[in-house]
């Protein structure tokens, strides 16, 4: 593996690590009335525009970091229809 | 403007959007006492990891994207230090 791309994982992974509290304590708490469904809503877009980007960009590193980032917003949409109205 | 930088300043404006309204929220309400130092810090790191990524490829689109969050995160940060302790 070359530098850039080590780099461009160290990077994605980190942007990736940065999500997971979110969906860890919504999961644990099974509670997500403070969370904002429009924001994850405008996040899974944009994760959808960066994967066009990087597909047709060939770079691998922006696909797979954003299809990671992809799977956290999906997952807290699920949880916010899920959890949203209740406080368990 | 090729169709795939017009896709990647789209995505990379809305992702900057996302972290727009912390910064505003914090500035108006001069108080940062819930805000993690630590989170900005690391996103810091990583806007820096993007930047060299993005330089290495020679993907402009990337590199704005990434200095624009990177000055939104070093505000917070700024923020963080002046009005962390005050919640007035």
């Amino acid at each position: 593996m070359e530098f850039v791309d080590a780099l461009g994982y160290t990077a994605g992974l980190l942007t990736t690590l940065t999500f997971l509290p979110q969906v860890i304590k919504t999961v644990k708490e099974k509670s997500a009335k403070d969370v904002a469904l429009n924001m994850f809503l405008i996040a899974a877009a944009n994760q959808i525009l960066w994967i066009i980007y990087g597909v047709l960009k060939n770079d691998l590193v922006i696909i797979l970091t954003n299809v990671l980032i992809l799977g956290l917003s999906l997952t807290m949409i699920f949880l916010k229809l899920k959890f949203g109205r209740s406080s368990v």
